[in-house]
């Protein structure tokens, strides 16, 4: 590893076989947990034109862009984040379909910032968007959406936490005190933790109000608003309620939010936000130059973060393991016990993976101890051993080492997949 | 659509809920073939240290990189194929991982060329590799994944064919016919088609030879190397003979391949190559310094090439269709016939999901006929109406417009479940 050139650019990283496996099992809880909520994948392009994201409010982000120019001399950049592009699909296409739109996406995403944990220049998002609907019932949905993707992934009450709010009810505490401005009071809520106290009172002086009148009103549960209250009996039907807590310090830093926002926390690492999301109703307009004026609320999770939430969270790093279990990288390894009987053995080789299974083997002659070295390698439970007695075989538990005799039949298929759904224990007769 | 700022940049796709299905489904047949044949996923980086690609034979890839500096001055380079990161990753990682590798991967590449049918600048490409095993019967388990890849993919003998050669055959050719510089003869064996016969003649006439010889050794069987004669034996052991042919004038453009090359013909488009592989048993030391210098057989379907090929191949797409039918958006709408019953809806959406099935419903108040119109639109087979008299329900089935009565049970989504696993008929008892 010395030498720089087999590294990865900094900030990017190369998934070999165990790191893809857990990116493939975060990608099929995200599938599943939108698939049962009814959300329909899309995908957009890794390369859009950089005029899309600077059309964006928020600036931060246009100092991060890889942007580069192409060829043709366009001006284009590696896709930060998929709201833009949503925008983009959603106008060009809105009368194809009924709203509204419950739509999902997975896939990276590229920053341009300093890599450290839970932080890379290029790192995978899930992105669930509901387009086209107003109501605290689509806010609702989005949010159970969220419980359930932690759930999913193992998680339980008391590791994670819904926190979530309204800027609404900041609205209303902005017209309450006679705050003209409130796209520029609403910032300082984002920073209350943030600032230094005095630094907080000056900025809150400007705006003529103390940090006693925001604790008092951050304090009070009657000031969740009216959307609020629905999403929260909302998700009582569900019996999902636990989950959530009103939280009136959560506004979110970008200014696009327009409504109901949301953060999930990990309970123990000091309250680590591990993913958000929240009302946008009217940035697909401006992101479409008004041709989809349609309400929005979403919701995003990167991989990175919700991968060390994971690994140090023993109920998420047991249901994980579990899954990769199911999914061994190969289920059979076959030994060729007599080179006499190799075509034989690819006749048998071809009957199982036909039959589903999944199967490795020696692709040169090998010695018949260097082969169940292999077998052991290759992560199989099962070692189906061809040998001069053909077609009579022997099946070998790898790993309580029984074995019985198994004849070439035309179920052979059925016969070892029985073996592989049996739990694993002595071989089933 | 007349404004430009929805449409995507040129040779970039935007995927839509049914493009991404496609999408999917080549996933998962690409995936379902590689896990049966017992290879392991990993991913590299969509962006690369241009060197590495500058690093790799072939002078054509260099004019079509989308290639920039990014922030820290670094020259990088959106990845235009895999082979680079490979050797890359298997370089820096090698002592980890017992040979031979068997090893593949499904992520887009990026080329700037003239968008046409077939060819994007955004592509995705699933990559298979064997690592470390030179025997033919590598070649040959490569050439079987590719076979069944196609076969899985629902084409049928007579819709395509894998033509394959062997570069070792030329050698001998070369050799017989003292010509000694075979990389310099070699592109005109790839281009014997493509040039006027009277610059072939010419051509070909710099090393001595007549078109009549090199159409007299294409023709002779004979000629087919030992390991060409090796696959041959493996696949009709697996009883995938049927699709191999031998085509001597099979010899790949590109410089580094070194023994059996292949590719995948649609039978019907005037034998068009829809994929291809081969030996490169060089490649991987040259790109990773020495550090890597294991022989290596590698194949690569793209998506848009193979998209084409499903539909306008009859069996392929009856298949996908078959696949897409088993995977759709939404299995269940539930409607809310009372409004006053929705918190009970709610529960029992819950419920459902909980138990694996995939549900839609109407987020805000709506008509019960409009209900109907969301439920007919959203793809699903049944409808449950939660009306007045909940805990009774009525199912429907959207097709059939059969419906019966059904109780808010516990076992409700078991009760579901059966109904949706039913052949579409007439309601289950």
């Amino acid at each position: 590893m010395a030498d720089k050139s087999f590294q990865s650019l900094p900030g990017f990283r190369d998934f070999t076989p165990r790191d893809c496996a857990v990116r493939n099992y975060l990608f099929s809880v995200w599938r599943d947990v939108a698939h049962r909520y009814g959300f329909s994948e899309y995908e957009a392009p890794i390369v859009e034109s950089t005029e899309l994201y600077l059309k964006k409010t928020g600036g931060e982000l246009a100092t991060q862009l890889f942007r580069f120019e192409d060829q043709g001399g366009r001006d284009i950049t590696l896709r930060p984040e998929l709201t833009a592009s949503l925008a983009r699909i959603v106008g060009a296409n809105q009368r194809d379909f009924p709203k509204p739109l419950k739509w999902f996406e997975i896939g990276p995403c590229f920053r341009y910032e300093k890599p450290q944990k839970g932080r890379g220049r290029e790192f995978i998002q899930f992105n669930a968007d509901i387009i086209g609907e107003s109501s605290a019932g689509a806010d609702a949905e989005l949010i159970a959406l969220a419980i359930d993707t932690m759930l999913s992934l193992g998680f339980r009450s008391g590791d994670f936490v819904i926190r979530a709010s309204d800027r609404e009810s900041w609205l209303t505490f902005c017209s309450e005190h006679s705050i003209s401005n409130p796209s520029e009071f609403l910032p300082l809520v984002d920073r209350l933790e943030k600032l230094k106290p005095e630094v907080l009172e000056e900025q809150l002086a400007h705006f003529s109000v103390t940090r006693q009148q925001v604790d008092d009103f951050i304090n009070n549960p009657e000031n969740a608003s009216p959307a609020f209250k629905e999403i929260r009996e909302n998700l009582n039907a569900r019996g999902l309620g636990e989950y959530l807590e009103l939280d009136l310090t959560i506004v979110r830093g970008l200014a696009y939010y327009t409504g109901a926002v949301f953060e999930i926390f990990d309970t123990k690492k000091s309250m680590r936000a591990v993913a958000g999301g929240g009302r946008y109703d009217g940035l697909l307009s401006t992101l479409s130059n008004g041709a989809a004026d349609l309400p929005a609320t979403g919701f995003a999770m990167g991989d990175m973060v919700i991968q060390n939430f994971i690994e140090s969270t023993p109920n998420a790093q047991l249901e994980m393991e579990a899954w990769m279990a199911r999914n061994p990288a190969c289920e059979l390894y076959l030994i060729v016990a007599d080179e006499s009987k190799r075509n034989d053995a690819l006749g048998v080789i071809s009957q199982l993976r036909s039959g589903g299974i999944s199967v490795d083997y020696p692709m040169n002659q090998l010695g018949v101890g260097k082969q169940f070295k292999k077998a052991q390698q290759s992560g199989a439970r099962f070692a189906l051993v061809v040998g001069s007695e053909f077609p009579e075989m022997q099946l070998k538990n790898l790993s309580s080492r029984s074995e019985q005799s198994i004849n070439h039949t035309t179920d052979l298929s059925e016969v070892i997949q029985a073996h592989l759904d049996a739990p694993d224990g002595p071989l089933i007769a």
